[in-house]
């Protein structure tokens, strides 16, 4: 990998940013001085414009625009806070080299003109709705605007990036982490793959699991790097796995409890998710891989003592995700059918009954020697 | 910090408890030779036998004991389930120097008569609750226990930590973890302080506090360690702070909300809480200090524009914490008063009102010259 053209690349995208933001705002001072009705042009988020495209392998907005207006009493108020987004984006962030959260900017612009008790940001969700829109009619996403989001997930194994704190530069060697591991951070477009010697990327969804490979030396033992989401996973690690995918053409396998929840979480890293249809380009893996666990693991690998029964809502969950059309995969009808008929599902920690090590030394091997997955 | 006589002591603490864990079994081996009802002595866990030590500053547990017998209908099931657990840490867990969470414990103790549908244990609060049984029968506590909980927190600063796992041991700069940061791990018995260039440890409630201080490099300005706490502490993040304390004398800062909530999180790192009292000599950080936000931070820093007004739930819990004898200084009686008579609340983020860098580059250094701490 080519650092210094890496690092060219992320210096050339913030430049981009601004000089996006300034056509932004040239765009409406014409508007202004010719009289007309200062407008943004923004793609509509609402189901009725989000598809999964095929081709693409993501869940994305379509072509339907709409049109943001000054002078429309029902736009006016949203139209002055994505200004005051433009404005901090640009001035307080873009310029100086620094990084903001959401709460932030809210902060920031909540209360702007001054001797009057009039607030221009009212709740933060109004903000939050402003940045979405002016995410949107750059076409970028928002860390590429230096907006931080929380950040969540642990990583080890054998790579080493160069991380960058303004200009500060540290190399970080993700085999010497300890038992903490390195944090994943919120922005990760400055990260650069310095030394890669990783065969694949084994993402787990539990913290829990993530420390039973770390302690049985995993990664070495496997050649990769493994990564915890601790739940949901959080923008940073999504957009990191991304990176890994296309840039290193680096597989990434996926570990997750059996039942909805846990293909949930699998389908919103690889296809995007509904209400983030507009990130999904920046944020979607689509060559991940379902590693397990799987509902056919649990009579493979004789668990059935240790599995909890589905609930109510868990059923029902299952019923609408069969209609999803990224579940459409005859390998995925099998496992959600089958979920349906046995009714139980079982976390990956259930592998600790036959012994605690089970996981690292038997089925992991096993199902990635067998490349025993689902699409 | 001499580092062998550290090692000394993590080996020495591993081999106590498997000498602790044999004394126990061989008293309850002797009790049944002697044809006596096999028992445990535990102490009682219950309010009636929690209270405020003062000179200890640290709430903690009585000396109120209680017997639980194997012959008693009441006790047996439990019983049984402490030996599961005894066994589980000895002969799974220490034995072979590894690891594992609460949940590890249950699913492998969960279904130990071969032959029979019937569970040895059905829920795992059962497990967890017989795992404190042992730790304080054994006066010790679950990591010692090689049993792990769920790790939170994040930290950076001029500092090098030797991490180990299992024969494997890592050197970790504190200062060279770019925007991540380390992973402060669940377990933290077995990591020695190496290079230490820090005048004080300052703690963040909030990740997004930490990015901020991180991107300012506030710890190198400031020769300090950073933590975030992502919220209530998790144990690992306690007793590590703990160690720094204990340790190497560290001055601890925390710095939380200006709400009821806020200090609740204070008041656990320092003096430990109700529901752990038996952990808190382990937990508890009595020397550190409450920075702010406080109240009174509001009006000198002009940030009345951007406060929010208390809930309900808020000002019930002032009132019952200005009730609690570790809130009785005068100070803190000011402060619940203060809170209660304006009955407004303040993030720390609001201080991003004033500009995004004013946290690291005015308040913070200001509050620490002049010592402005609540005790």
């Amino acid at each position: 990998m080519a650092a210094r053209s890496q690092e060219k690349t992320n210096k050339r995208n913030t430049e981009d940013i601004s000089l996006k933001i300034k056509a932004l705002g040239e765009k409406l001072i014409s508007q202004i001085e010719a009289m007309d009705n200062p407008h943004l042009d923004i793609p509509i988020r609402g189901s009725a414009n989000v598809h999964f495209d095929e081709s693409q392998q993501k869940i994305i907005l379509g072509d339907k625009m709409a049109k943001r207006s000054l002078f429309n009493v029902a736009h006016a108020r949203r139209f002055m806070q994505t200004m005051l987004v433009a404005s901090y984006v640009q001035k307080d962030l873009l310029a100086n080299e620094l990084t903001a959260t959401l709460r932030d900017l809210y902060y920031a612009k909540k209360h702007t003109i001054e001797g009057t008790k009039e607030d221009t940001i009212d709740e933060q969700k109004e903000s939050d709705l402003a940045i979405v829109d002016f995410e949107v009619a750059l076409e970028t996403f928002r860390e590429r605007l230096n907006l931080r989001a929380e950040p969540k997930g642990r990583m080890a194994g054998n790579m080493t990036v160069e991380d960058r704190v303004r200009d500060k530069v540290d190399l970080i060697d993700l085999s010497k982490m300890g038992s903490g591991g390195w944090s994943v951070p919120s922005i990760v477009e400055q990260i650069n793959f310095k030394k890669v010697d990783v065969d694949y990327v084994l993402v787990a969804e539990k913290n829990a699991i993530f420390d039973r490979l770390n302690e049985d030396k995993f990664w070495q033992k496997n050649n990769s790097l493994i990564m915890t989401t601790a739940g949901q996973a959080a923008r940073g690690a999504r957009r990191f796995l991304q990176r890994l995918s296309t840039e290193l053409k680096l597989p990434i396998y996926i570990l997750t409890d059996a039942d909805p929840y846990g293909w949930y979480i699998y389908s919103t890293m690889k296809y995007g998710s509904m209400a983030l249809a507009h990130e999904s380009e920046r944020l979607g893996c689509r060559e991940a891989k379902f590693l397990g666990m799987s509902i056919s693991d649990i009579e493979h690998y004789d668990l059935k003592a240790v599995t909890i029964k589905a609930k109510e809502v868990d059923i029902k969950r299952a019923q609408e995700m069969k209609s999803y059309e990224w579940f459409k995969y005859k390998e995925w009808q099998t496992e959600i059918n089958k979920f349906l008929d046995l009714k139980i599902k079982a976390e990956i920690q259930s592998l600790s009954s036959k012994n605690l090590q089970y996981i690292s030394n038997t089925y992991l091997p096993e199902k990635i020697k067998n490349q025993d997955f689902l699409p």
